[in-house]
């Protein structure tokens, strides 16, 4: 029984035989119907977990399962470690993402998940943005101009008329190369210095928070004169501690959580009662029509990392890998002709060979 | 930056090309070290947690993760379905083992868990056995004579100067395949009914407990006059409610379980309370002088499955691999060139690509 392990250079061909835009569509489609279809009941989203240390170096290493019920569970393993970019050239978060049949406890296939995490993460705010932002939203804000920036960027462009993206980081090398690495979008790009970050937030129809801020620096910026109607993504708050936007300016608007629980301990919510927070995502594009007069309100999506997204871009990219005939199927686990006896496995028999072995080596004494 | 994969194959040729008993001798011995010198501090490692469900079948998947500090994480995942054997002909536990980089979060390397998981649960008896038994204990007794059995008594048998095993499993069949599945052990297999189970009992001078009793059921005979020194390997117990022994032997013995909140919940020290139980396997191993006169007294190893164990056979099946040059050398994760970039990676740029596509179309309109 085959595992199948896609390669970075499997998925780049998913990638170029799909096309990158027909695939986030797709993703930005199936995460939208699996959340509206999200039976908590039957599905089990634990909040992740992990293994922190401070050596070698400060970094995380954490796992976020799930399982709808339906016969698959997803267990994305993510290494957070913010030593990577600048002592080995490395992303700050590298992940894998394991598939398994519960029939079974099989592993059914296993992919990168840096790629994927970054895609779903634009991809989720995209759904947010569609159900609580007005359709004609046309200015992006974008504060921290990192890897997810390209991602909110380009999942965003595929829901909305987007006209300009304003900009503005800390980082001034991370701004000068934003425009560059959303050339492919065709939208002007434009940054700011600090001193114009007010009239960046002042201008956005839907802005997107997505910065590396340190535990306990936070908010980013003071509360502003937000347009009415402004849908704020936070997306950078992921840490005890860890925030981007101002009490204030929570306290005014219609937070919408990801997942409440891992919100309340990680994201904006933090910041919040239990009583200020709103339903979570799921439970908002159950009944769109619901809080389709949100458009017109200020309101915030606090994103911290859902694993149902994990799961359904794994099932996304898989399907695709099987279709196409990517990637390569290795019989990874030792599966014994007898359940009995585990030493039953492979071609030859271990078991025999051990036998033989003895054998053997008893005759030659 | 690869990740090793080694298929069920390429695991068959490293015990072909190192030889099973060496390979097994060697993990008992790792095993036994790194017991002795796990540091509680620097080690990181939960109790295990999953997903339980019902549909489409009753069961399990749990991830046991293990960091030292010293570099490197493992995660098991270990999926239990006991509908496999009847319904598909598979093993009722089936496993993988990712091995993680600390430093970066980077897979390192992927293995199987299942027959790993069969070995490093004999190879613990075996070293238990090692600080608590009598070094001339020469009859093993068995009760429950499914896949655990084998390892069982092959790790024993690298250890004590075994001349007979006495068994039983209320399985007929099962009981009936033992002795050709240990025929490569070379030491008479005598089974036993169910009226002789006490004279099993009363002739070990070890005793190793692997059933797959249901929960509630418990225990699996009556407390009985053992051999003074008699030494259990008590290694069913992995579930609430699911116990082998009488709850008066455990009074009267020396129990050390693997791990203790673990044993507490699942294993045999589930009948106890925490006054009567003993010190940590690797607290026993760590003075191993003081507990030698427990030799010559009841004592009971409560194994419920340590993620130690589970990391440092990884560790060795990688090094042999990397050392033989066996495995399959994938580059998993999309790592990008530009930190900032998502979609800068692979041979060619998807990013590039998706902007040529995107002139190239329109263009074409």
């Amino acid at each position: 029984m085959s595992s199948l392990f896609l390669s970075s250079a499997d998925l780049e061909s998913i990638f170029a035989q799909a096309g990158p835009d027909s695939l986030l569509d797709e993703l930005i489609m199936r995460l939208r119907a699996a959340f509206r279809r999200l039976d908590s009941g039957a599905a089990q989203i634990p909040p992740r977990s992990g293994l922190s240390y401070r050596s070698p170096g400060l970094g995380l290493l954490e796992w976020m399962p799930a399982s709808l019920g339906e016969g698959s569970a997803t267990l994305k393993v993510v290494g957070y470690h913010p030593s990577n970019p600048a002592l080995r050239g490395l992303p700050t978060v590298i992940s894998s993402i394991g598939q398994f049949d519960t029939s079974t406890g099989h592993l059914k296939g296993m992919l990168d998940g840096t790629l994927l995490t970054a895609m779903r993460t634009g991809a989720m705010s995209a759904i947010a943005s569609g159900a609580l932002a007005r359709p004609d939203s046309d200015t992006l804000g974008i504060v921290g101009c990192g890897a997810q920036a390209v991602t909110q960027a380009h999942a965003l462009s595929r829901l909305f008329p987007l006209s300009r993206i304003i900009a503005f980081d800390t980082d001034p090398a991370a701004m000068g190369s934003l425009r560059r690495r959303l050339g492919f979008l065709d939208i002007p790009v434009e940054t700011v210095d600090r001193a114009q970050l007010p009239e960046l937030l002042e201008r956005s129809d839907i802005l997107c928070t997505c910065t590396s801020a340190e535990p306990g620096a936070g908010p980013l910026f003071p509360d502003f004169r937000n347009r009415s109607h402004l849908h704020i993504n936070a997306v950078g708050s992921d840490f005890h501690d860890k925030i981007e936007l101002p009490v204030e300016l929570l306290r005014r608007a219609f937070v919408c959580p990801d997942f409440r629980d891992q919100a309340m301990r990680e994201g904006e919510c933090q910041q919040l009662a239990p009583s200020e927070i709103g339903p979570e995502l799921a439970d908002v594009l159950k009944s769109e029509s619901r809080f389709a007069s949100r458009q017109n309100e200020l309101t915030v999506f606090d994103s911290t990392g859902h694993a149902l997204a994990d799961y359904i871009a794994t099932e996304m990219i898989l399907d695709h890998a099987n279709r196409m005939g990517i990637g390569s199927a290795i019989e990874l686990e030792c599966l014994p002709r007898d359940p009995k006896n585990p030493y039953s496995f492979g071609a030859g028999s271990t078991f025999e060979r051990l036998q033989a072995g003895r054998n053997a080596s008893l005759g030659a004494t």
